[in-house]
């Protein structure tokens, strides 16, 4: 399993993903699942993935390497090529189906699901920052001031303390803090999602990674996340009134 | 959808169910999810039920009217006199059984799953106090000290609050609040998920509901968990220091 999240708020861009696979529990890897293309002053753009390992992967190369070509009447387009964040969550849903296309029937024979979430974000200069959900089938959405995050993979048991707290107001500090939290949720409740974490902060119109930062357990302010988010939500347990009924 | 959640603490037992039933975002109803057998001094008996709506007013209807009969040699059992939680629980599942040998092969042929799960949770004088989690396939498992609570239906949002705080030292008020908790969560985090909810209450050995409470939107308790357990969470999210990066 996986769990990614993206949040795009006023000021800036928060990416954070695990980096567990697996295949059964005796087959458990550590891949990093997030990838970022940068060009200071150009572009950034990240993609977070969760599904099929072989099919994000193969998309990941595909962006390198370019989707489109001779069908298209050109040359294959890159990521690092795109004019736009909307071009790019086409190409990256161009690329989706061409995995598809190439692999879908293979994996329907072996039984396995063709699955595959891809969060494609940042901004290229000349627009604006964007933050999109990527769908399997290649077609996606984008995030807006009223839903500012989007998560992948195993999303639930952190989802509440973002749907709480997050709001397009949400300072990127906070925005990681919260994203840091909600992961830290996850990784107690499910085995499948496992440290280290890639932590990504991009500032709106800086056009250049503000922050990259591998998280292992031996990161001090993870640590304290994750000591102290326990004890915090007990004291704020503790100080609710308790139940009329006893 | 639904969230029921059960637990068994050193001093009693907690249950709490919402009452959303839905087919379809179009087609949503309420109906109570848990079901209190009671003769007091002799047996406290609750069921929380989650799954095909029409498979566990079935399994309810069993309970009560009996099962077993003719192919067991004798005479149906009903939930009421059962003697112990154990035969209590193979009761539920056996029933199961028969509503899978009377409906299941209509069900595969209308591509309508078969789904149930059950929370059966209770005493019956001369024995202990059990809280039983029962598989659609009319198997079971039982909680344990160092699992002390079982969650069924759209478990996951409610989950981390539960996993972070409840342990078999938990008293029953604790319980009872925790649970509120993790239901204010996955009411705020899905919308198949609503109220009023059924709050049951049990003291070990007192072989007789302590509290059985309906909740709704004017409990005024429940609305002072909801509003206020997020600004708890808000406080204790200020708290925690900042990340060091930005």
């Amino acid at each position: 399993m996986t769990y990614c999240v993206g949040l795009l708020v006023r000021d800036g861009l928060v990416m954070l993903t695990d980096s567990r696979t697996n295949a059964g529990v005796d087959h458990v890897s550590t891949f990093r699942k997030l990838t970022v293309w940068e060009k200071a002053g150009e572009r950034t753009i990240a993609l977070a993935t969760a599904g099929n390992l072989a099919v994000t992967q193969a998309v990941v190369n595909l962006l390198n390497e370019g989707v489109g070509g001779a069908e298209d009447g050109g040359k294959p387009t890159t990521i690092m090529q795109v004019k736009s964040m909307r071009e790019a969550a086409q190409l990256a849903g161009k690329a989706l189906r061409r995995v598809f296309a190439i692999d879908g029937e293979a994996l329907r024979q072996a039984g396995t699901e063709f699955t595959a979430s891809l969060l494609l974000a940042g901004q290229v200069k000349g627009g604006g920052m964007r933050l999109f959900y990527v769908y399997a089938a290649g077609n996606y959405i984008q995030s807006t001031e009223e839903t500012p995050f989007f998560q992948i993979g195993e999303t639930k048991y952190g989802k509440p303390i973002l749907d709480r707290l997050v709001s397009f107001d949400t300072t990127v500090q906070d925005a990681a803090k919260l994203a840091l939290i909600s992961m830290d949720s996850t990784l107690r409740s499910n085995l499948s999602v496992g440290l280290p974490l890639d932590l990504l902060i991009v500032r709106r119109d800086a056009l250049a990674v503000a922050h990259r930062v591998p998280i292992d357990e031996k990161n001090p302010y993870f640590r304290v996340v994750h000591s102290r988010w326990s004890r915090a939500l007990r004291s704020a347990f503790e100080r609710l009134p308790d139940v009329p009924w006893g």
